[in-house]
């Protein structure tokens, strides 16, 4: 099936998303009652309805309660929440983390693996379709033998079995990695067009769809403004307190990238003037005082005994004096720094997220003194500091949010029920959407 | 003319910006060349083409260089560089700023003028429509004599000299105001729509076309980055050395205004914890170290003499030791700001404007140093130091940018030629175009 990208099967994409959105919605819908609401011709939403059920993406079934008497009972049409609309995939520095959701936006899986620091990107990526082939779908209670002619495959080698996630209407992929990940430079004519990262590339081979990319703690801010602690935030800030210290901005509901891909690096910003040298090159940043390490270092050097986050929660709990007085200069840093940011961004919502927040209030706490202090008084009551409540998936949900935020008139149309046999072409897909324009 | 807003009006003003654009990029197209780039049907586009060709906004003229004796002679389409399209008013505290652009996002004239600080709004805008009427087209080299018939009025009622701006394709006015604007109250459900601004009521009745408003020094960010010291700059900050200290952000190109109206707030990050008592409630605020007052100030306590920035600039320009002294501390402090900005948000540039800036080399150059010192190391070199070039109608500028920005599918069919006999019914335009989603 060939892509044409001109205005018209934009357009064409337009009209596909219209109906998905109702259906999203509203739920189940007569054809009638599409056409009332989205307001195409009868002609091309007929067309468009063929199309997406052929592709799996919407189901038509009898309706049970249409009036009775009056001709054959109306057909209802339902997004198929068997089909995988997106994956999202987190490669970290020592695990990997995968979502998926259905084409009604639910998430219906989620699975996560550690693995050694080293490992090679061939074997993450083996990992990455073995996991996915592990989801199996949850919480839909549809009858998936009804679907079992309809043509979906199974994209994945071990994901045959019944109740497996089926990849036949799989959109794309939103990965998250390590790092500074720059989305735009492909679009500058100034700039040579960044080479795909080799996941991306493998990715695209394994499974045939567009691969986003973005980094993965940004990602993670992005899942949390979406389903977590600050769900439906449009602006929204987010600090992870973990061995590195970074986060990312949401603003205005999208992922805040920055001119260089250099945004959210709130661990490098100084917050102690003269102070510990830090591994970027500069002096006093905040990860030289809010990482897990440097928690650990100054709570080791002031007579503590803890060597990991956990030992350090226990003493938090005990109520050790060293601990809380620690844990009380960290916040206040954190604050003052968090204060600074709303001043120029303004978000409603800060959320903390990392293994560092398990310490509780005796950093939250503080953490909140010092925000209030230091944030404009018109401010004070406005911004909401809420913990993280994703945990470690919120990665891959950022990337499966990428994906919705990104591209969201990527055709509906994937590679077909039967991608082993007749492997994509090279070109027939972008990597990403936006390589696309230099080809 | 009644305007629907379901989603094939929609359609129907995206194709209107759709050819609209096309002529900006191309400059003068035939129809058969338009239908080319458009992909509209020929039926569609000769229809939207009558249309804005009937409303003013495209002008028909014979092809001087079709191919002779094939036919009649190719009819090009062209914007017409004579409508102004849209108009930008910056209601500074003491002093009014106009400017006007015309269809081919040309900027067609701007002027400024004085006035006290209790001025009521009622004046302030008579004394809008009279700069608005004292713009002259200039440099557009079109025969205005050509138009006179097509039924293109003037609005304002001092605007009707040969060569005065011919408001009929006015499309809306952006309008800047001191202190904090929430653009997206009205959007958000569970927030009781923001009542209109009064400036915004009165603009309406004059000119009947939709206002648009933000607060003013965040326009004169949008300014500078279209048209100013970051002409084309998709991430940029803006910060302005005034009397009060403030600025605003454009993040991928667009406006950023926050949560509640009130990112851009650099004046209230704290610089100097336990410092001066700043009028927002805070202590240590940028503003109570980097405002005009506050450089004075420190200047006279330090033995200096100087009653205004002018003064202060020719004790630079003697070499006056306290002077520099001063401003170096002053710019150390503003840098280190900068700096953990920019690892937040991660703009390519960043503009100081301002009257202080008058100063020169003496505060810039303390400003870099310790931008450059406490920057994440890996975007030292990327994010570039500019001062504003835009003057005092960057805020008028930027109103225009937003009207740009903010209704790309707003009508381009105005009032028509005579408002003044035919005054637009209360309802038939919303005074923004978010705030008609709640009527």
């Amino acid at each position: 099936m060939s892509h044409p990208r001109g205005p018209l099967s934009q357009l064409r994409r337009g009209h596909e998303e219209l109906v998905l959105g109702l259906l999203r919605k509203h739920g189940p819908l007569s054809r009638s009652e599409l056409g009332k609401h989205c307001g195409l011709s009868r002609t091309t939403l007929y067309d468009i309805l063929a199309d997406l059920v052929a592709a799996g993406a919407v189901v038509a079934t009898t309706s049970q309660e249409g009036p009775r008497g009056r001709g054959r009972p109306a057909e209802t049409l339902t997004l198929n929440p068997d089909a995988g609309q997106a994956i999202g995939i987190d490669f970290a520095r020592r695990g990997l983390h995968v979502a998926a959701i259905n084409l009604a936006h639910e998430i219906v899986g989620s699975a996560s693996e550690p693995h050694d620091a080293d490992l090679p990107w061939a074997q993450r990526v083996d990992l990455a379709e073995r996991l996915i082939g592990s989801l199996t779908i949850t919480g839909t209670g549809l009858d998936n033998a009804a679907l079992s002619g309809s043509g979906i495959g199974a994209l994945s080698s071990t994901g045959t079995g019944t109740g497996a996630l089926r990849l036949g209407a799989l959109d794309a992929i939103g990965v998250g990695v390590v790092g500074p990940v720059d989305g735009r430079a492909a679009e500058d004519d100034d700039v040579a067009a960044e080479a795909p990262h080799p996941v991306q590339v493998l990715l695209r081979e394994r499974f045939g769809v567009p691969v986003l990319l973005d980094n993965n703690t940004r990602l993670a801010a992005l899942g949390e403004s979406i389903w977590g602690a600050a769900a439906d935030g449009q602006d929204v800030l987010y600090l992870r307190l973990s061995h590195g210290v970074g986060g990312g901005l949401v603003v205005g509901g999208s992922l805040h990238r920055g001119a260089y891909g250099l945004s959210g690096e709130f661990g490098h910003i100084t917050v102690e003037p003269g102070g510990a040298r830090c591994g970027c090159g500069g002096r006093g940043c905040l990860e030289t005082v809010a990482s897990i390490r440097a928690v650990l270092d100054a709570y080791r050097a002031a007579g503590g005994r803890a060597t990991d986050v956990r030992e350090l929660v226990k003493a938090v709990e005990a109520a050790d004096r060293t601990a809380l007085t620690l844990l009380e200069g960290v916040g206040a840093r954190i604050g003052e720094m968090l204060a600074a940011l709303c001043n120029a961004i303004g978000p409603s919502v800060i959320v903390v997220g990392g293994e560092l927040v398990e310490t509780g209030p005796a950093l939250i706490e503080p953490i909140e003194r010092a925000l209030h202090e230091h944030v404009m008084p018109v401010s004070r009551h406005r911004v909401s500091l809420r913990r993280a409540t994703l945990g470690e998936v919120a990665g891959a949900l950022g990337g499966i949010a990428l994906v919705l935020h990104e591209s969201p008139l990527l055709s509906r149309y994937p590679a077909g029920p039967d991608l082993a046999e007749h492997p994509p072409s090279v070109d027939r897909r972008p990597v990403t959407t936006k390589q696309s324009r230099h080809p």
